[in-house]
């Protein structure tokens, strides 16, 4: 409600995948959704078993409601292949593959800014030398794309380090696939990166699995698919090249003998690249809290690439997307748990200890 | 972010329609989501041009976006169809006139609780006479149902004033009806009401129009269909029935002769029935901020009719829904604009003053 009381056609709508905000709602969905004692107890028994006869049609309805969620899942697959076509040219243009046409690059509101922009420009190409101005004005494509959307969305920039940066210029698109028609709901991110002297992978993944049914426990707190799973990829990194690890030296004391030597051992460290390897769900081991709140901040960051990020890249890029998200992950992001255990985390390094924070899951049962 | 870091299963899903916290989203979102000069500024032209390209395509797929949310409203429709059967079984319990068997009414989880109310029963119907007990005991169908949801749900509540209670025990279903595939997008809440001393409508009717395509001037900002417009109905009272309009009394000097003398004179008055002749939007008066934010209250309350309660009534009957929305209704309410609205009125009233606030559109153009 915070906003725009000062517009009367209150954005009031359906919103389907499009609403970051619906994460903050589902985070906040309480799972123990229990039948109000005390309602029910002051009504006569009669009327008492009517309303449980309404509470089981209820639990009809919800099925009929996971019904509908697949159908809106076949649809997403239908617009999915009408969308490509336009991801395929953004990724052409980002790439350089493709130099679209003036027409294509007409932008109506910009004109002013434009203008004042190549001022801007002229005025610079004065005071630097004519070669490295040249250069600068015409790289290939639209440099550092993603990285720049990567700096940009706090959500990615928590997970982003220094030695991440380098390797991101190097990614060139982002896709979403989605599950085929038989097949159990999912969605796949695939991150296409250009060759790179980093790891020999063409393109990384990460799989959500989905579930779109109402838990026969508690049927009433159905809203729809829900993420349950994921899983990621080997990354095969390049001899030394590998980011999510990093090499420590460490002394060792001889028991007994008492000679003092330098061991080095490798542990993992912070980086983007550790959400290729998220914690695995497993129906015999209960995870911690900790565990549990860097998956659901896992799924989050995967859902946020689906409904967000890859549908509407340049705003992220541009910037203009930004300010629609800001309450929401604010609401993400509020309570600082991640800082908290980001800052910790990077105290435990320092002394070499290879226990395994927020986007490093080193204690993970991986698979 | 809040609650439940407890749980791994992230709720992360595919919000479709039913997740009320979209409406916080929505007042949220800004409608002047500008270009961010900073970021486009410091590229070379060359650059730049291609971000515009970008941005072009990005509106494409706002257009191909549109279009499937109309699908979505299409499958909506389809669906509509499918929840109806359970809806009617549903308004013939609760009004009494199909008495459900008593395979309809096992509900597996009560068991306990049954036993327990059962027993408070028996020694309840100890202390009361036997007859009275009897007739409590076994009333028509369920007794006050939307009532009690109506007092249950804040956003509700709000509007409920002591004079519409008892006309609300009237209330026998609410039903959401779609616009059909020709027509432009809308729903049509139908309040069905049994006859009453009140009013001689038997249907009370409230139309929300739609709009579901990206605006030419900030195609980015579109998020799906979204509330543009509504409309209320008639209500034919019955003579001194009318509860949106109190009698007050004036006492008034005539000028010259000083003679006092004491007029009525009817005003309007808080009551959830002003929800059927709201604010109207009219492309040639703009509206003032007081009047935007009753508006936009409004459509709220028409999506969440729609989304919330006609689906899923009984479960705010029992209060099974209350804590799924808790935190939704303090982030809709949670400026106090409501109430200090309300406050300002009640003063004005008891002056017998006919200007009109929250949910009492007297200064409205109706049609």
């Amino acid at each position: 409600m915070e906003g725009d009381k000062n517009e009367a056609k209150g954005k009031v709508g359906d919103q389907v995948m499009q609403n970051p905000q619906a994460l903050a709602a589902l985070q906040e969905r309480l799972d123990s959704v229990t039948h109000s004692p005390s309602v029910m107890d002051s009504l006569p028994a009669s009327v008492r078993r009517r309303v449980n006869a309404l509470k089981n049609l209820q639990v009809k309805s919800a099925h009929i409601e996971a019904k509908f969620y697949e159908e809106v899942h076949e649809l997403e697959r239908k617009y999915a292949a009408l969308y490509q076509p336009l991801f395929d040219k953004r990724k052409d243009i980002v790439t350089g593959t493709v130099e679209p046409t003036d027409e294509e690059c007409e932008w109506q509101s910009d004109h002013e800014d434009e203008e004042l922009a190549d001022e801007l420009q002229k005025k610079a190409s004065i005071e630097e030398p004519k070669e490295e101005a040249a250069a600068e004005e015409n790289p290939k494509g639209i440099p550092e794309f993603w990285l720049t959307i990567f700096r940009s969305v706090d959500m990615l920039s928590d997970m982003l380090q220094e030695h991440d940066e380098p390797i991101l210029k190097h990614l060139q698109d982002i896709k979403v696939l989605f599950s085929g028609p038989g097949e159990p709901m999912s969605f796949k991110l695939e991150f296409h990166f250009e060759p790179n002297n980093y790891f020999k992978n063409t393109v990384l993944t990460k799989v959500y699995k989905m579930k779109s049914e109402p838990d026969s426990e508690d049927p009433f707190s159905f809203e729809g698919p829900e993420i349950i799973d994921c899983e990621g990829c080997e990354i095969d990194w390049h001899k030394g090249k590998d980011v999510t690890v990093k090499t420590i030296k460490k002394k060792q004391k001889h028991k007994g003998r008492g000679v003092v030597r330098t061991v080095t051992k490798q542990v993992p460290t912070d980086s983007f690249f550790n959400f290729f390897t998220p914690i695995k769900v497993s129906p015999d081991s209960e995870l911690d809290e900790d565990s549990e709140f860097t998956l659901a901040t896992d799924f989050e960051i995967g859902h946020f690439f689906r409904e967000r990020i890859v549908p509407r890249a340049v705003l992220y890029f541009t910037g203009e997307a930004l300010e629609d998200d800001e309450s929401f992950e604010e609401e993400e992001l509020d309570e600082g748990e991640e800082e908290d255990q980001d800052d910790e985390m990077d105290e435990e390094e320092e002394e070499g200890d290879s226990k395994s924070g927020e986007a490093q899951p080193a204690e993970c049962k991986q698979q």
